[in-house]
């Protein structure tokens, strides 16, 4: 067994909750079948694992935060799910590509931070500690109180519980909220918070792709872009998917600088769910237009196998760094068995 | 009675058809009902009174803009309602802010202009005065014919008269169409048109957002912006709504320079209604994309009490100007009758 | 008869599958009809013609793009429909105005290069020839296999067979797809790419609106744009169209550098088919915005006569070349035979 999944089990002893987000998932060909606890499902989902074990570079999650999403430390609390999420604000520098190194303002170590989870209607408490040197806050998207808005600092040093309903289903976002509110974002303190709604959206390969965009010299514009935080990644390291499987994206713009970014998938289409708030597609195209602070489901499923691009149409911002590549795999066609060796979906 | 509400009632009685735009309110808790007399409905719509009297400054309409609609001179001709409006364009210099003094050019002396407001099939006659010092017309988006599509320059000292129907039901605009337009509409003269569905939408406490940008030094770019003319107007002084109240937004984006200007709203969703084009909502958000010209009806309601942000998630453009606050209050809580012992809504 | 016309038909037995794309039309008046073959309708279509011949100017081609569709060689395989086309990337310099001359890169020595119809489920042949100088690609949006993606290059000399299905319906693009992109694209190398859906759509007016940028000067900006390749060439040849008649435009932003256009349309409001992706209008308005690369179908009919302007809401874009006009006629009213003397419709 690969390093990989045993680092990965460990996390998962160490944060018991954090799964990795295959909704309904049972995996076949003798992969091990991660279920999740919460939404048993009869249908199977598809994952082709990777034939090799990738290490993430250091302080930027592109593995994790693509299929993994933390569901809190689940209690209950007068016949009430609770949700409670720990995250801490730090200060690291990464390395951003063989030039450029970066110092983050993050969450957990981590650019973006965690794709907190939740289903309607469940209570969230969110402990934020500040350990990152400046004021910083956490503005949620979704309906709360003006005390829970996360306009208000909390300094180095200090802490603050959030505490509100997850309402309404949907796909939501959370990011510092102190002036200048474009640094503190393009810094890196941004993350994804799905809504989850009642009745479960039907089984998919569920991933999250955050774009942002880095201002490396200051100037107010952005020198490179990234999906999930790393230039380029996921072009060193396409995303394996099964041929004929949903797909189930949940996309969010938080470029700053930059007024929009498309999101391009080639030789296909997706339906959209616009912010997720509806469980019928509004749309279905292969381009759509987001300003910064938006964010969709896109559903899509590919008919051949093969590596195929997704990236911003705006194609400054893609040869930036905002661009990947799915590949799609035929598990049951040539090497059935290599695909299924590993736990860890890549 | 303070002297702003004087203020407002020599107005009224100068400018018989300026009405404070409350669709159907009934005013509770001992508060003057302002009716319209076009539209009387049952329900009340709870508009909470500003506690003091609040100044516009000088050039600027922040107050009047926000929840004053101007449905003109009103006649009937062959059995059919005529609206007839006259406006004048003016050039004066305003004062941004404590450094910033700028050359508008505008109507009636207020950026934006007034919010002209018809029903349906209403006939509209809009007289022109150009006294501006340079050439300027008006252009409407709606249906209208050729010579009515203000792209004929109306030279200083001229007047026009523009004469069409008010058609679609939706939300309309019009600004000057003289090039540089950037430059016509930069300098202020726009404004928003209401065309009303014939079966009134329901009633609600209703306003006007507009977001423009100032470029205070010719480089093509906006050094400032605003929600109805004044940069952080709002944010100084909040909007206060009634909990639980329905909130209906006409957004407009008149930003030049920039391409697009979000609109996202704190701690809340809202139904959009596109171009005001459908009775039903096509979507459900908290962060929408609008092109310049674009205009979206926007409801809500907050159901917690306290101060909401709004602005665009271009963080930049928020924080030059372009901002505001929702102060949610409950009438029917703390303080019941401070909160109804003024006509004017802020 | 008039050289255009000649030079039409000419261009007509030497590809005999390049048509007018007058779907349905059956010209009324007197006019020369041209159906087209494939999709006999009954309802006449309206589409003035122009009073006198219009030189196209050397390397654009506004006026096929506006109104003729390529739908290539047909043939029959296995019961099957399969359309063929050829093209040839080319270099040439274009006169962008009288004092501004660009080096293009271009499809069959036009900018943008020939529309590519076909019916959902055609097979797609498309020869690619390469003797631009450089290396290029075609890229098509819609579904196809990863070899069928257009991101290997061509090199210049070589020739590549793109082939796959038309499928889905709605309307697409193609371009070059070699890095930098926004330097292929700018340079000319794209088209329009339309697949009709089963069932036509109603007889219609049909035309291309194709928006792109020019970076005369290599500084990753746009100093000029235009509609179909030529920098004001609509405002100075007006398009006629007749009135009351569906017009169906098929709308592509192709312009890089600038993040979005919108697509406003004067004295009239239009319906909005995403993507061309369903049979019922998704929106209604008179202004819409684009990312890079997504395209529309709109739909209007204009009530009155006379000259009504389109652009982008963005003035800096529109004042730069990309503006046009369409001259409403009527041609019952004042000059009927004046205007059904020619087939070539502008």
């Amino acid at each position: 067994m690969p390093d990989r999944y045993a680092l990965d089990l460990e996390r998962w002893s160490r944060r018991s909750v954090l799964k990795v987000g295959l909704a309904g998932s049972g995996l076949v060909g003798g992969a091990i079948a991660l279920r999740t606890l919460w939404q048993p499902r009869s249908q199977p989902v598809h994952v082709p694992m990777s034939d090799r074990v990738i290490a993430e570079p250091k302080g930027f999650t592109p593995l994790t935060t693509l299929r993994q999403f933390d569901y809190g430390s689940v209690t209950t609390e007068n016949g009430r799910t609770v949700r409670e999420f720990r995250v801490e604000a730090q200060t690291s520098t990464v390395q951003l590509n063989s030039a450029t190194s970066f110092i983050t303002w993050n969450l957990n170590g981590r650019v973006p931070g965690p794709t907190f989870r939740a289903t309607e209607g469940d209570r969230i408490r969110v402990i934020f500690y500040n350990r990152a040197g400046h004021s910083h806050s956490l503005h949620f998207h979704g309906v709360h109180k003006s005390e829970m808005d996360g306009i208000k600092p909390v300094r180095n040093g200090g802490v603050f519980i959030y505490e509100f309903d997850a309402e309404p289903f949907g796909v939501h976002l959370y990011h510092c909220h102190i002036a200048p509110v474009t640094r503190h974002i393009g810094k890196g303190l941004y993350g994804m918070f799905i809504i989850d709604p009642p009745t479960p959206r039907p089984p998919a390969d569920e991933m999250v792709l955050i774009m942002a965009g880095y201002d490396v010299n200051d100037d107010q514009k952005n020198e490179l872009y990234a999906f999930n935080g790393m230039p380029h990644y996921y072009m060193n390291h396409p995303i394996r998917i099964q041929k004929d499987q949903l797909i189930r994206l949940y996309v969010l713009n938080m470029i700053e600088f930059a007024p929009v970014a498309t999101f391009h998938l080639h030789a296909n289409l997706f339906q959209v769910y616009r912010t997720g708030r509806h469980l019928q597609p509004d749309d279905e195209t292969d381009v759509i237009t987001m300003g910064t602070a938006e964010r969709h489901i896109l559903e899509f499923a590919y008919r051949y196998p093969g590596k195929f691009m997704f990236h911003p149409h705006q194609d400054d911002i893609a040869e930036a760094g905002c661009m990947g590549l799915f590949e799609v795999v035929d598990r049951t066609a040539s090497n059935p068995s290599s695909n299924t060796t590993e736990a860890h979906a890549m």
